[in-house]
């Protein structure tokens, strides 16, 4: 029995936790009906999202947090997760970016890991994305989420026979195709605006960042840049990038609209400052291309 | 028996640990003598904050960076911690509030877990202060301090029968009243200058962050405010939130020095530069407000 | 037998592991030869820095990420260790500083700080820096590397006895001093525009980062630049502190060269964003100062 808040006259809130996710007691039903789409529409996309593991997260709060329990149910899948704009596979990738990208989160990469491989996100792709963040966040963040992704893997039975990338061509070449590819005069500006103090560490970002990573063919554009956005936006300290690649997530084919859901989509990982300040970003972008949102 | 510093040619600092606590070996009296008064200020402090853990935790330095230990006592106790302006129980909770939100430290979290219920912060309190910081740094940090959480109070027996809410107005209501009692005009603009491109974004910080985090009875607003300065504060790449942030702490009643002592309180966990950056947007928001310090 | 990419028709890239160091796959031969010189310097450079755990490393990713191996030794070892500019001690403990000040790397900072005094850096030096690293990150990333450190000592039978600082100087003065050594005139203007608002927070600055830190012997000044200004570009946000740090770096005989190597030395571990964040600051500094990179 828990208590109630000494502030409000309703009756206790069912949260729908274990069995009261069938059978709510009696007192909550009043309450809980406010919100019941919200709950329920939650508890649906939580259970598609990631069968039986969700319902056990919420549950384990039940002791300590249990209204944290019902925000994530209501807000992080009620709210968001169930959005339009990004499919699941779309927001569970965005979803292990911004985990990863922001580090102290293995609890939650772990969940969220097998939660993408359950709506369908291919191993390759999961460690893809994780590869893809090395020259944004550096290798340890990557390293350390490619470890949670084995024990997944392991935890699955998921046979993941890594593939390996060959590109004859000449690394500063391809990566400057590349580089204009996504980022178009931006990404050249960048490593221009180096010459004169760091010529080598643009060269770097020419060979690695495009001739190395970008090139490698088992993550989309689309999706690399739903990645790259979503961990630069958890990271923080990265207004500069998030110009660049919010502009090169429009230039592979993401709408206006879908950039700006993904930041939304971080805030569950990230919190509101963070999303907030790659909104501003966003609407400088857009407004510089004169491409609203609607 | 450890080697002196080479450039200076004084006695051994006594740091005071273990026995040394109590007697100081006779080669460190006059070396200690010096910072007696920190040293033996800080030393109360934190005893009187976390009872033996503290002295404990010194004692486990000892061995490979003694000086550290020192400087944990004299520094963030004998200095920080035995300031005016901010009692014992509202240090704890804005130490608790930047630990969580800066991530990658749950040693530190359990020990100032533990020491928030020693000075009398309430289990709830403790709790709400980690579900407050889900809507400013997301659910993966709140949920890993609320394990943390639920570790220390069975260690320390503490029964804690969670609260849950309940509030039958409108979500959309309840958070746009205390979304101006809290933050006033500012917070208006802040969800009016989402309209043109992340409308939702602007409706999910009034339904979430205010009408449903915000609106909990279980941490006053003057408390809520120095866990959401202190966090920001850790977080970092937070201006435009801590400028409204601060300016709704004086809403709730902190004085300009509560808040610039809750900032001081936060540099023996995030160190100098994310306070100096903070102190900066504090200045902005007194001169604004023509509310200078003293 | 791993599977090759889709789109290239190459042979698979030998990526050298375990048995593949000394007989890569004959398969293998023709595209490895390309970059033979970066897998073989890197190989190199991280067997000369870490021994036999080095390419224990990179087998560890052979099951599930062995292009990420591939790219530590290409990229981090190959491009990066492998520089001019800073030698392996200096590359090592600015390795060691920007994976403390990130948090949330505990297994690289045991790989590093073992490399560190594979290398020869002193078990005093590394303790040095991570003290050093509070007064810019705070107590607690500092306390769990000092932490990581102390297994790492362990581990490897390092009999290592603290030394213990000593000043009888008075802490204000002695800090003053260090101070102007330091950050010459723009250190005292940061202590003097805190007068108005937070004059003890100065005073903390003077007497604690510098009268207690700075001043111990055991980590040369030049030594503490390159691990302040690699720890304040891979924490992040620290912009401020980063233009008064790189021109203290420059005032101790770094050169502005020198500055722009440790900065590029901290891409592996902190991504390129930081890093191009820190070379805009560094550019300003260095056109302030009319100091040219050459």
């Amino acid at each position: 029995m828990t208590r109630r808040a000494t502030l409000t006259g309703g009756a206790l809130v069912g949260i729908g936790l274990a069995e009261g996710l069938l059978n709510p007691a009696p007192a909550a039903a009043a309450a809980a009906s406010r919100d019941d789409s919200r709950y329920a529409r939650g508890l649906a996309v939580l259970h598609e999202t990631s069968g039986e593991r969700g319902a056990a997260v919420i549950e384990s709060l039940r002791d300590i947090a249990p209204d944290l329990g019902r925000f994530v149910v209501e807000f992080a899948y009620g709210d968001v997760y169930s959005r339009a704009g990004l499919d699941l596979r779309e927001r569970e990738l965005s979803t292990v970016a911004a985990l990863a990208a922001q580090g102290d989160a293995a609890p939650q990469l772990d969940f969220h890991i097998d939660a993408a491989l359950h709506v369908g996100v291919e191993p390759e792709e999961i460690i893809e994305a994780l590869i893809h963040i090395v020259p944004f966040m550096g290798f340890p963040r990557a390293l350390n989420a490619v470890a949670v992704a084995r024990k997944v893997f392991a935890d699955r039975g998921v046979g993941f026979e890594p593939p390996v990338m060959d590109d004859p061509r000449d690394r500063y070449m391809r990566g400057t195709e590349k580089l204009v590819e996504i980022d178009g005069h931006h990404g050249l500006e960048v490593i221009e605006s180096l010459k004169d103090i760091a010529p080598d560490l643009g060269r770097f970002i020419v060979e690695f960042t495009f001739g190395d990573v970008y090139h490698r063919p088992w993550l989309s554009p689309r999706r690399r840049q739903l990645v790259t956005v979503a961990a630069l936006t958890a990271f923080g300290d990265t207004a500069p990038q998030l110009r660049v690649h919010i502009g090169a997530a429009l230039n592979v084919g993401l709408s206006p609209a879908q950039v700006v859901e993904t930041l939304i989509h971080v805030v569950p990982y990230a919190g509101f400052p963070r999303v907030l300040n790659a909104i501003g970003v966003a609407r400088e972008v857009f407004e510089k291309r004169n491409t609203p949102v609607r």
